[in-house]
C-alpha cells in the first residue's frame, strides 16, 4: 500500500511512520523540513505540487497541523487564521485535492485531537481547528465514498508529558502506540466518517 | 437589558427580534443592509466600529453567518476560506471584541446548525464552520466566566421547509418558535458552553 504521510518528523508522525513500515506500507515520509519530500501543506499549492510529484497513492495520512495557544483575550483575528489556515484548511486540501490522486476505495486519516470536546485555558483556536475537522470528516465521507475519510483525536500522548502534561491536569494521557492503531484502523479497515476518540 | 442582535432582518433573526422584544429586551437590531445599525460581521474592522457606537450590552445575538453549498469536488480553498471568515470569524470576532464592551455576567449567543453533526451533500463547508464554532463555545466558556457563551445549533426551520427541506429528507425540521427559546434560555438563564441542538 503506497501511503503518503504528512508530518512524517514529528511525536505523532514518527511512531506512525514507523507502524506503518512494519506493517509492510510503502510510505512517502513528508516534512516541511523534513522527509522524502517538502511540502508546507498551509499552502494549498505546495500540496498541488505535492501531489503532482507522489502520483497515485492509496492512504494519504495527516498527523500535522500548527495552531497558537493564548489566552483569548490576547488571541487575533489573525491567530484563528492561523489555526484555520495551518490545521483545518491545510487537511482539507490534502483530502479536496487528494481525491484525484487517491485509489477508489482509498483513505484518508486526518489528526484533530481531545480539545474539540474537553476546552483547556488558551486553546480556544485549537478546540475551533478540532472541531471543525471532525465536522469536516462526518461531511466529506457521505460525498467522498466509496473513497474513506477518519479522523483521530488524541488526548495529550503519555510520551509527551513531562513537556505538555501540565495543561492537561486530571486529563490522562494516551500511549502513542494505542494512537498509531487508530491510523491502522482508519487505513487497512473499512469504516468512514469516523472519529477514534482516544 | 440592552441586547445586541446580529442579523437581525433574516428569518430567524426577525423571530428572535420579535420575542426578545416582547420579553422587554432593549434590542439594538444589526444586518448587513437594514437594521437600527449596519454591520459586515466578516470584516473585524466593522465590528470593532459596531461596539465602539453601541458601548456596554447585555447581551450579544447572533442570527448570521453565511456559507458556500457546493459538491465537495466543486469546493476550492476559497469557499472554505468564506465560511470561516463569514460564520466563524465573524461570530469568534463578536465574541472576542464583545470582551471588552459586554456586562459582567452578560452573555453571547451565537449560532451554528445540525449540520455540525448531521452532513447533506454539498453541505462540508457548513458542517466545517458549525463544528468549529461548537468547539469555540466550549473553549471561550472556560476563559470568559463570569460573562457566558452559548450556540444554539438548529434543523432546519419548519417554516423553511417549502424552500429548504429537499435537501434535509427524512430528517425532521424544527419551529422557529422553539429557537428563539433556546436564544431566551441562553439570554435570560444562567449556562454556558452549551451547544442548545434543537
Amino acid at each position: 500500500m503506497k501511503t503518503l504521510l504528512i508530518g512524517a518528523t514529528g511525536t505523532l508522525g514518527t511512531a506512525v511512520h514507523k507502524e506503518l513500515s512494519a506493517r509492510g506500507h510503502d510510505v512517502i515520509a513528508v516534512g516541511r523540513s523534513a522527509g522524502d519530500l517538502r511540502c508546507d501543506i498551509s499552502d494549498p499549492a505546495q500540496t498541488a505540487e505535492l501531489y503532482r510529484r507522489v502520483g497515485r497513492v492509496d492512504a494519504v495520512v495527516s498527523a500535522a497541523g500548527d495552531v497558537p495557544y493564548k489566552p483569548l483575550p490576547e488571541m487575533t483575528p489573525e491567530d484563528y487564521r492561523a489555526a484555520f489556515t495551518g490545521k483545518v484548511l491545510a487537511q482539507i486540501e490534502l483530502v479536496r485535492q487528494g481525491l484525484a490522486h487517491i485509489a477508489e476505495r482509498g483513505s484518508f486519516t486526518l489528526v484533530t485531537g481531545i480539545l474539540a470536546r474537553e476546552p483547556i485555558p488558551t486553546g480556544s483556536a485549537a478546540s475551533m481547528a478540532n472541531g471543525a475537522l471532525e465536522a469536516f470528516v462526518r461531511a466529506a465521507a457521505i460525498e467522498i465514498a466509496p473513497r474513506r475519510i477518519n479522523a483521530v483525536s488524541p488526548n495529550v500522548f503519555t510520551e509527551s508529558l513531562a513537556d505538555y502534561g501540565s495543561y492537561f491536569p486530571g486529563m490522562g494521557s494516551v500511549g502513542l502506540d494505542e494512537v498509531t492503531q487508530a491510523y491502522v484502523r482508519s487505513v487497512e479497515g473499512g469504516q468512514t466518517g469516523q472519529v477514534y476518540a482516544l
